[in-house]
């Protein structure tokens, strides 16, 4: 099942159910992805109902699937970029053996076409293509193992970056503020069940591509995640109860072959680069460059739809 | 002008306006705190127009003035705590002419005398009293000078905190999760013009009074920030717009004379007696303790009102 939310002038936008072609759609039972995550276990069997789409699916006015949320932690669990970013920054190697997770803004996430407004050039403007899931209520102490369940959808974000600060706000171990604006979402949430082979062990095999300003800038597949999504839950609400609607983020998908899969994210091309040439070549973003997000599953399918935006000045 | 948030059983409670002795409410022509500072150019005439308080004040029914919230932005602006922890934790100084600051979980704020739900001692639980305030939207790029505008409301919070996971988190660079629950707030949110005197560049100067199971722990003045609430809103606001509602918090209220004033969190009072004595003698919280708050003005008056809570198990 596939889950998308229109643009109708409000502040958390209208549900709807979307065909499986991607051409149409049908209102939900509740107006928004929120009450629906809210009410899960008695709206998701009102949603599965669904069987006629009566409505165009309209492109232009898709919004991300959760327009904003209560809550927002994102991972960072590919190692390949992990080890890579601590040889190239020159940090010690972060001792842990949990999740690396920071809580960001949830107020707001772009929607998949939205232009994107960055103050200034200067701040190391990057992108960064990972998935997420979206649970519903997950009480304070869930197991790993009990919390596969509260993963209601799967998502696909732009966790946009601003590396100039980055370093800086890390080094205060407060973790980012200024490093991290708003995030984007993709077009459709889809339930677990319909990735079907590419969900697997509570993580997504899909090959995340990544073009920046048409040009195919990474490939790699979001499969080899060191911790899954189920142990991200378990990590977040070992001392909380994660309200309904929380979103989860795996982090920069990553792959050990980065030199062939490619990259998703500018900082981690720029390492390889450093690593290889002594120094980075690959500048950061520039006003009125895209980048285009869109993962396939085995089939070319692309569940998630694509994240196709520009930078814009204020 | 002071305002609470009532218990009606909805998410968000239902907004009175406090007479000026407390004793009585009326109701405000928003459901909501979040609605009000969402329209508060219009709304704020509205609730200062009201004369008549024609309900008794629920005190049984008080909750976070704020029940929820977008965006939960905590600074540490206290240099006396700063320099105190990094000495006691062995850490190099932090490096910065910014204000620190942290993301927080915004999905839940503590009313005033709620339980408050810890799953294990052995986490070293601990209150750190602080002062917060609310704001309405600020667009991304606002100036300090500009930011002061913004601040609607002024708040009393306790950031809860666990010691034991601090550390370990604070050393990834990615900031808290699991040492950092949600937070409590007293029961009142007060307009800066109503603290008279002593609201003075956007400070607080107000004595935080912290007594631990009816014992006084601390009585730390809020006003020597090293940077105001302005500032920290315009340091939140570098890179992003910040949602109506956003709260953002001092860090641990502390003086330079804390071993006169008291402390306004255990983890000072420990660091203390490790530079005093060499070791840590106090211990932090069981189950079962409580804490109180309460802001005293110069005249005595406690504009926030209370809060007193207990901490229990799961």
């Amino acid at each position: 099942m596939r889950l998308a939310t229109l643009d109708d002038g409000t502040p958390d936008g209208r549900l709807v159910v979307v065909s499986a072609d991607g051409s149409s759609c049908a209102s939900a039972p509740v107006d928004t992805l929120q009450q629906a995550v809210e009410g899960w276990d008695v709206i998701e069997p009102a949603l599965r109902a669904i069987r006629e789409y009566p409505e165009r699916l309209p492109a232009e006015s898709l919004r991300a699937p959760l327009p904003r949320a209560w809550q927002w932690l994102d991972g960072s669990v590919y190692p390949s970029h992990a080890r890579l970013m601590e040889q190239v920054l020159g940090l010690d190697p972060i001792i842990s053996d949990s999740p690396l997770m920071y809580q960001g803004v949830s107020s707001k996430f772009y929607g998949p076409n939205e232009d994107v407004v960055m103050r200034d050039e200067e701040l190391g403007i990057d992108f960064e293509g990972e998935f997420g899931i979206v649970t519903d209520f997950v009480p304070m102490g869930t197991s790993a193992a009990d919390a596969a369940a509260h993963i209601k959808l799967v998502v696909q974000i732009n966790d946009w970056s601003l590396r100039a600060l980055a370093g800086p706000e890390m080094k205060t171990g407060f973790g980012w503020i200024q490093a991290k604006p708003p995030c984007s979402m993709a077009p459709f949430a889809i339930t677990p069940d319909a990735l079907g082979a590419a969900w697997k062990d509570a993580r997504p095999h899909l090959k995340l591509r990544v073009c920046w300003n048409g040009e195919q800038f990474g490939n790699a597949d979001g499969g080899p995640m060191e911790f899954g999504f189920d142990e991200l839950i378990a990590h977040a609400a070992r001392t909380r109860d994660l309200v309904a609607g929380t979103v989860i983020g795996s982090g920069t998908v990553s792959n050990e072959n980065f030199r062939e899969a490619g990259s998703s994210c500018i900082a981690e091309r720029r390492g390889i680069e450093v690593v290889d040439n002594g120094e980075a070549s690959t500048a950061f973003m520039r006003f009125g460059d895209r980048v285009r997000m869109e993962a396939h599953a085995a089939d070319g399918s692309a569940p998630f739809g694509a994240i196709d935006q520009k930078v814009v000045r204020p």
